[in-house]
């Protein structure tokens, strides 16, 4: 098996896909940041106010999400034509998920996981003054269209 | 309990720090990426070429971690003295652990925890042509000194 | 009336334009930055010379243009065709007038705006040493054409 | 009189500011985006949910002056020690105030009058579906302390 | 002959290019750094380690590519299809040759010498602490096709 | 002979300077940029003009040193005290020579030399529709002061 990430001499590269045809691409990822009962409990409670936790947080991951191209080495450039994301409060931790989509080459799941992973580390950010335990975890592809196979977890 | 970086208006701010004193300040951040064996054993043997997946993540994760400040919306820029990751590969997952200094006002905890998050991004990135069903998770803080406290997982 | 840029949960989102197609567009924005005679004067003196505070100014806009999408949050990337800018001095402010054209799914105002706003912020810092009261003012749309639908102020 | 940011052959350069010492900075910088009255009470009622137009235009703000230096061709990269933005909503306009600090050789002046643009930018770019008559005007400083000498407006 | 680059005022503006169609681009630049015959051994023994000399430079440039409309006033955005950089080692000089390829309006020319560039600098970089006195040179175009007319170096 | 950006698994690290104390550094590297006689002649008969080839190039050369340290793997962030292109006009080449300044714990050479390229980089962006033949070479470090060692290259 071979990764198609590197040239024949072993070495790094960006994988053409320039004879590849551009095609509607959607991808949906998942995580979760866990947290101490009272943390979860100051940020609902900063919900009720304007520019809360979650706000900012949405922000981070949708910006975070085209930047993707910049943080990860080997990742294309490609004009993104939709981002959101959704929270989901749980007693000990916040779910994240994101769903990007855009009309390109290759695909669109990195955007999708960079979202999640920069809205987490966002809520991170905010609330570890007052919790160094919090864990970011379970980052993954929930599904993929629009590429050359399409892709469910199945889950 | 309240969260530092909101206004009394209840909006997002850059928490001031400008009243405080410069420290040497380390933190360092672990994470991994759980993935199929047989992608494993495909970085396994990429390995031993020049320019492997790992070293592809490694300078992802420390240029990771010099994009902070312009990732987390209400992160200070800080300057890096240094930067270092190393990469453990287990039969199922590779671990994946930063460590971040700075001399400044605020800490490093999010450098860290970013150049984590950035590496496991990458090596997703390069592997995912193989296995779509890859798990970054299990990121956290493990210590940072030189803040207004230490801290320690005490794992 | 609604907001396009919110979710069903009111949250921020990148609105999702996958089905729009592409066409050709083209925006005009136009604002200025009111300062003191002799500050004008300045200017103009040192325009005869090479590598004036005018063109210097007109860099900062153009490339401002191009991160447009990096500095607002809920902006799409686009590809840029063509960006220009152009001054007209007055007795008492410099007039900035940017037309900026893509062909995209979305619009191109944005940066027209933002290729405004950067220059008039390049003249005010090359020029703050010598004057703290300048102002930047009436940066607004002048005309667009090929979205929905066109639009021109009617001045 | 001259400018500073020129050199003896007439080209732009970034000031030195190597001999001068680090002190406490702070700068107030204000502005406004003038709308249709119903724009501004489609803000004001969605403003009653999370994730509303101002909290974006706060993040984006905020996130606009720690990229200054990256606008503004010859803008010192600077630490930015705290950063906020407050917003007051008139009938027919909303008023955005910047307030950023730094410990540094050099202004933060840019970094608050960039606040203020950008937030302005971030509030027209989500608005613009349904008023594309929106001015943003008199962005100006209106106080500084902490350089070689202190300025205010004096309103 | 004319500067394509500067307006009927003689200021820059970036060109054009809306009118034009999307062709398939390829350049192909190439360069070197010259450095003491025991630069070169070092960089050669360190080759024989995971994470070597020359794949962190193959990474620098690569990412280098994708930055290039961010660093060259005048260029435009492109989506790069693929990047792959190649690296001879003389016995007193490395050559680094870049390829990139796009689908675009204009060329590619500028990513494939940014790619070179970058790359040497990412060299200098890592090796400056063992010798002062290395040179970066002959960095150019070696041939190009896809754009109004092919170009080829005829070496 | 050690490189000191490798940890010692081999793999690539930013170094540590945490430990180093802050000192005033410059650094001035030099470069050229080969062109025809007749392209020569277009830049310099621009030059008369506002906003020629080179106050572009100057521009673009001092924004690329505020942004080495994102362009480079290994390199630190650094605050630039102040940054200075000149270019002299021969025949057949124009030379450019950055002057950089920092007081930092790291030092300043890849700032001067990126500012360098990144000139020579937009000389060529600008003149390569008239002139496909162009030579970017000789780029070298002149001299360094402030650091564990002064270098001045003798010529």
């Amino acid at each position: 098996m071979n990764l198609t990430h590197f040239n024949d001499k072993g070495r790094a590269r960006m994988v053409d896909v320039g004879d590849k045809s551009q095609t509607d691409r959607v991808a949906v990822a998942r995580g979760y940041i866990l947290m101490a009962e009272k943390t979860i409990e100051t940020v609902k409670n900063g919900g009720i106010k304007k520019g809360d936790v979650l706000s900012v947080a949405q922000v981070g991951g949708i910006m975070g999400a085209k930047k993707t191209w910049d943080l990860i080495p080997m990742c294309h450039n490609i004009l993104i034509d939709g981002a959101d994301i959704n929270f989901t409060v749980d007693s000990d931790r916040i779910w994240v998920e994101a769903k990007v989509r855009t009309t390109g080459k290759t695909g669109i799941e990195m955007e999708a996981l960079t979202a999640v992973s920069v809205a987490c580390l966002s809520i991170y950010d905010m609330c570890k003054a007052i919790d160094k335990k919090m864990i970011i975890g379970d980052i993954k592809l929930i599904r993929k269209t629009g590429g050359k196979s399409d892709f469910s977890l199945g889950e």
